[in-house]
């Protein structure tokens, strides 16, 4: 029961496409993910997820359309929803808000997917 | 499914301890709430409540001490730990996040209490 600063917590970790969970609330993570270039398209069957920009620009694809989310905006993906977060060649530093069972990868077993996310 | 800027969100509304509804996920929504001044003791049984500030600084007491919240920062407040959230006469941003059966004065019934809670 701290505070936490954000930007700080960004500043712990260098690696992208590699979420760290920050905190914890109602069976849901608090997370920071530092992203660059494309991911990967999936979804997540039984899970809404939340992104919130904090640093850069995220172009996040859906199959019919585009969204881009700037520093100070977020967006909730729903369940089952294709998505495919990329960015312009920048690194981005994006907060996400999901139950605690996400996969990042969704449906799709990546050689990107992350299994025991960290605490920092 | 779109995206939301989210000051722009606190710029439509200029009440203050009347929290708006600007996203749901998993149950939970996000609001946004200005404050002012001192609020009211409470605690919520069975949620917990995120708060991260976006202008201002929070000084959320607890009954054994007081974390300072400037912009950029957030605490988890756990299920039945007693807070109040203050300002030192700013008024102050903070996007919330909980379950959508919490009642901002939690345990508390009170002038303040804002039943139906209005989406922006």
């Amino acid at each position: 029961m701290n505070t936490i600063n954000v930007i700080e917590k960004f500043k712990l970790f260098s690696e992208t496409w590699t979420p760290k969970i920050i905190s914890e609330l109602n069976g849901q993570y608090v997370k920071l993910a530092k992203v660059k270039d494309e991911f990967v398209w999936h979804s997540h069957e039984n899970e809404d997820e939340l992104f919130m920009v904090f640093k850069g620009t995220l172009y996040m694809h859906f199959r019919d359309r585009v969204e881009t989310l700037r520093e100070g905006e977020m967006i909730v993906v729903p369940k089952g929803v294709e998505h495919n977060p990329r960015t312009n060649g920048e690194e981005v530093w994006v907060l996400l808000f999901e139950p605690k069972e996400t996969a990042h990868t969704g449906n799709v077993d990546h050689e990107r997917t992350v299994r025991n996310q960290k605490w920092i």
